[in-house]
């Protein structure tokens, strides 16, 4: 069953660099990207209903634009990925041309937008399975909350995102949405093509202004743009593809792109052959029967609905089954993409050094928790409602592909000033930087339309919660720097030390003291001593009987402790040692238990850590771990490496946390003199 | 504000056992038992009102029975405290007398209490806060997780509860009650206390059959048996009192049921003068409009407005105000109580050794969250409704009162078959015995009405989890049996290990890698070698070089790593350097980081952490420790100890973390030579 879920164990010796062939990597990084279909045109459509039946006319002109839009970002994109192969994306673009401030801003941006991923295309995946199954409407935040909870745990427990398990959905839904286009349109050719369950309702008219026209008109386009989003997630994975990376990334870009485009205007199209009608709030559609209680099914829905002949078609079911996996996986991206930045800003000392660390699963799963916790927050606060959560997503896209693009200019434009044109001509140079000059424009124009139509609507929380991620990144810097100035070797700290006293921390006499003793009797310290502090009287007692039957020749020391406490006691003897012998290494002995299972952790070493705590702030005193093996720590030898979260995006395997040591367990038990 | 909120920093000499006066005692265990007044009445009512307007003629009948068991039960408290002064409550005794399989029985149904009682007690709270201020109503759950958000807060930062602050409310409250019973009797004799605001609604009228009548009246007998919570803590906590402990723990507790009797009787004689109505459903009401948006006011609100005159009197608000803080005191108690009966199952190793530990911040920490998100889902899933909550509350109580109770009649028997009356006399024993036959006989019936009347209700759902937490405790004491059998030493195993090999593993030349080199020259090793794993190229350059400027004698031996990994290429040396010297013993000395803020650990230490914990597989390794105090550390000197929740119950005061270092700090710097 385990093998099922989380795919075989990894070979333990094969360990280092794995790379993606493109077509596995589309479907990993185009889930993202793709999944946008399953909501953009409907926000687009949504928008537009507000003005009532007349305005739905502008649909193919703003999806025209949402088209060119995205033509020009993934144009644009294919520069950066030629320009930084090493990856990193809009976040390196920028730090390398535009400095730190906005380098921050745009990874602030980014992981603003990855929260938001998870939120939205959570929402719109339970969006998906709502309008195949109207009765789950009324648990639609827990059913949201219960997604989330089960991406974090895949993601906790580990899952090599190149699993076939994660790349079939993306195919299928592209397959099954193609399906539905060709189908769709063959039928609308021979005037076959039902409307849509919605076309019959009417809207309610709106007089406006030519001035609220263009707005409406402009927060519509806003909303189609988040068709966009996802799109730079293969400039950010560049190390993951196969050699030549920036080549064979830039082809699985430019795919990407084309797909994108073609489901964007199919489902765009379809929508507007079956009269679909698509509002923000349910009452708003006049006809619509229970619009209190009931949800409007998806645009998504209602196209599959028309063009299969049904709610009970196999093909309707297709289609959202498809769209719903398609968009979960998106959200399993952001869990995926959002320690692979995280790498990045670590390496550059703006986020913690551990996520650099290969392996390191604590921060890694806290990484995932607080993501799926933030997401969750979301989905809470605004009912798990896709049309409220939408107005958040793209003000943190657009703002990384306007720096990005805008780092790019700067990019070509510093090689033609130095002259630099060894690989490339100037004439190429110069059309790079116009290609990126314009994108930059565009999406920069964009960001300003996004930001005043969409502000009030709910994005003020974005420029909000990026100044607050800004400094925090900010001030991890400084606190690496300050630290780097703390240790670093100068000429007037000079080491020396002398004397070399080895205390053994007794409580009872059992096998893991022993050890302990056994361990600094071989060290041969010039004075040992065992300790005992004595903390319950009864124990010691029956400690100082068992010392005299075992015979051991090491003095013991007992050590009154009227407060029951360990450590103070302690401390107090070694400082007293200290004043009689001056300033001297003391090497603290202290057994410990390892075991194999995680709860056993509530069970044990609470006491001998608390200890070390203490010591450490003790002069002169090291403390020697002394490792016993409960019987349970046989696990620890075999268990498999489970990949991390954002490993394979990467470019990297999981490590290999078991090798060698498998055959030689029973070696560290007490050895035989 | 820090001082404010958590009191002044404990003197840190001042460590040891710290005692409460009676005055102090009774408002910190009386919160619970006497906050029960608050929703006691206010259930039985409800169960009458079920019936018919006619029922609640019943209402003295069934509040004199539940006096009546509250007074046995509190005489029978009495003898427990006698009997076993040193604390531990009902757990105790059925420990000591009818072994292993009833006092886990009795500890899980305590466990189930706590929670309950937070859970029961917020719920009321925030009834009362909506009954003063109605607008709140809608945001009931919300509000009702925020307290416990609260609570949990309060408690993690750690807070005496001997403090003024949660003396004086239960003081407020009784008082408070006590000028409405007065006041509302005076006006009542006078024919001067108005209806309440409820008096003119009417009931549905049902014809019940006679067996329905009696069922009916059990069950209010039973509900109004909520106002027994709570009556067990004194028994718990005798060490907490002055001596003579079990003298002033007895006397508290008479005071205690003395209140709580008055109170009882005072607010249900009130509720029948002005005829207040209480339903579980408020649309059962006839005449009460809205009754699907708007809450009832609680049985207290309804009293108060008609003792004091309208819902704005001033009384009104105070009766108020005091009943929701005592209510959320009593809530808090739960978290005190519940480290007080984990330390007492610790000590029988039924639960984790830590609880045993004083000042073991984290583990207590993890019991708050438990508690808290325990109390928090409870909340959630049954909407923060007080009536359905109290169903599954008052069957723990009742396993615990029974079970201790014919704990005491073993324990008096078997003191009489000893024949031990060298105390007491025989006769005071066959007292003693009868008396609590009566208590263990009266709470046994009522447990089995309690269990009949409430089993569909909801109470099914504490009879699925006491099992569960049955066999925790039970499988937690077993893995300890077999720990100890592992480690318990035999002739078979022999010590005796030689060789003294010790290792520095360095990273990069800094002074915590200087710091560890010199203390491992200082320990004067057989063999010593400077160990660097190059898992980043441009690194191990720079490290050769630094090594070579400073002069440094100690070789430095650079090991490969292709795949970047630190720990595999040490083991392997490690496992090499074996294979040539024969086991020996290899210190390995790592410097880490000592810090003074938490979110640092963030920061810092986990690639060291990852080693160390792959050495401990390693035969015959020791891990040395070498601490490097960071600037930050210094705030660890001066630190001032909070207390820890369930401290005081247990009789102590926090420890005494920082005693004496503080002048030292300087001292642990590098030593000049």
């Amino acid at each position: 069953m385990r093998r099922l879920v989380l795919g075989a164990p990894l070979p333990t010796y094969a360990a280092g660099h794995q790379t993606l062939r493109k077509r596995m990597a589309l479907p990993i990084f185009a889930s993202d990207p793709l999944s946008s279909v399953a909501y953009a045109p409907q926000e687009l459509l949504l928008i537009l209903a507000g003005g009532g039946l007349a305005f739905i006319g502008y649909t193919p002109w703003i999806a025209a634009a949402v088209i060119l839009l995205l033509t020009v970002v993934v144009v644009s994109y294919r520069q950066l990925v030629r320009a930084y192969p090493s990856g990193g994306g809009a976040y390196t673009v920028a730090a390398k041309n535009l400095g730190e401030s906005a380098s921050l801003i745009v990874a602030s941006a980014l992981t603003v937008d990855y929260v938001l991923t998870v939120a939205v295309s959570v929402a719109s995946g339970v969006d998906n399975v709502i309008s195949a199954f109207p009765a789950l409407h009324e648990w639609r935040v827990e059913f949201a909350i219960v997604c989330v909870a089960l991406l974090v745990t895949i993601n906790l427990r580990g899952v090599a995102e190149s699993s076939k398990a994660f790349a079939l959905p993306t195919y299928l839904f592209i397959g099954s949405i193609g399906v539905m286009i060709v189908v769709g349109a063959f039928r609308a050719a021979t005037g076959n093509l039902p409307l849509a369950e919605s076309a019959g309702y009417t809207l309610q008219h709106h007089d406006l202004a030519r001035a609220a026209l263009a707005f409406l008109l402009l927060r519509a386009f806003a909303s189609g743009c988040s068709a966009l989003t996802g799109v730079e997630a293969i400039a950010n994975g560049v190390q993951a593809f196969k050699p030549p990376k920036a080549r064979n990334a830039q082809a699985t870009l430019v795919a990407m792109g084309a797909v994108a485009v073609s489901l964007f205007a199919g489902v765009t199209y379809l929508a507007l052959k079956t009269h679909v009608l698509y509002t923000a709030n349910a009452c708003d559609l006049h006809g619509f029967a229970n619009c209190d209680t009931k949800a409007q099914r998806s645009v998504m829905a209602q196209i599959a609905a028309s063009v299969f002949g049904g709610h009970h078609a196999v093909g309707f079911y297709a289609v959202q089954a498809t769209t719903a996996l398609v968009l979960f996986l998106a959200a399993n991206t952001a869990f995926n993409g959002f320690p692979l930045l995280g790498s990045v800003l670590a390496h550059d000392r703006y986020a913690p050094k551990a996520l650099l660390a290969r392996g390191d699963r604590l921060v890694f799963s806290n990484g995932v928790i607080v993501l799926g916790t933030a997401a969750a927050i979301l989905l809470l606060a605004f009912r798990a409602n896709l049309n409220l959560l939408i107005q958040m997503y793209i003000i943190g896209v657009f703002v990384s592909f306007t720096l990005g693009q805008f780092g790019m200019v700067v990019h070509w434009t510093r090689q033609l000033r130095r002259g630099d044109t060894v690989h490339r001509t100037t004439r190429a140079l110069h059309v790079f930087r116009a290609i990126n000059f314009v994108g930059a424009a565009t999406t920069g124009v964009v960001l300003v339309i996004v930001t005043i139509t969409k502000f009030t609507h709910g994005a003020w929380v974005v420029f909000a919660i990026m100044p607050v991620l800004w400094l925090l990144m900010f001030r991890v810097n400084r606190y690496y720097g300050a630290v780097a100035d703390q240790v670093a070797p100068d000429a007037v700290t000079r080491f020396g030390s002398a004397g070399d006293y080895a205390v053994v921390l007794v409580h009872t006499v059992n096998k893991p003291t022993l050890k302990a003793l056994d361990y600094a009797i071989a060290a041969d310290h010039k004075r040992l001593a065992a300790v005992h502090v004595a903390a319950e009287p009864e124990l010691t007692e029956s400690l100082r009987a068992a010392w005299r039957a075992l015979e051991i020749h090491v003095p013991l020391t007992v050590l009154e402790s009227p407060f029951r406490d360990v450590s103070s006691p302690l401390v107090e003897h070694l400082e007293r040692d200290r004043t009689l012998h001056g300033s001297e290494v003391v090497s603290v002995y202290i057994p410990f238990y390892v075991y194999g299972h995680w709860w056993e952790g509530f069970l044990h070493n609470r006491k001998s850590r608390r200890v070390r705590h203490r010591l450490q702030l003790c002069p002169g005193v090291a403390v020697v771990l002394v490792p016993w093996l409960l019987d349970s720590s046989q696990s620890l030898y075999t268990r498999p490496a489970r990949p991390l979260p954002g490993l394979e995006r990467r470019g990297l395997t999981a490590l290999p946390a078991s090798r060698k040591i498998t055959t030689q367990r029973r070696f560290h038990r007490p050895i035989q003199r």
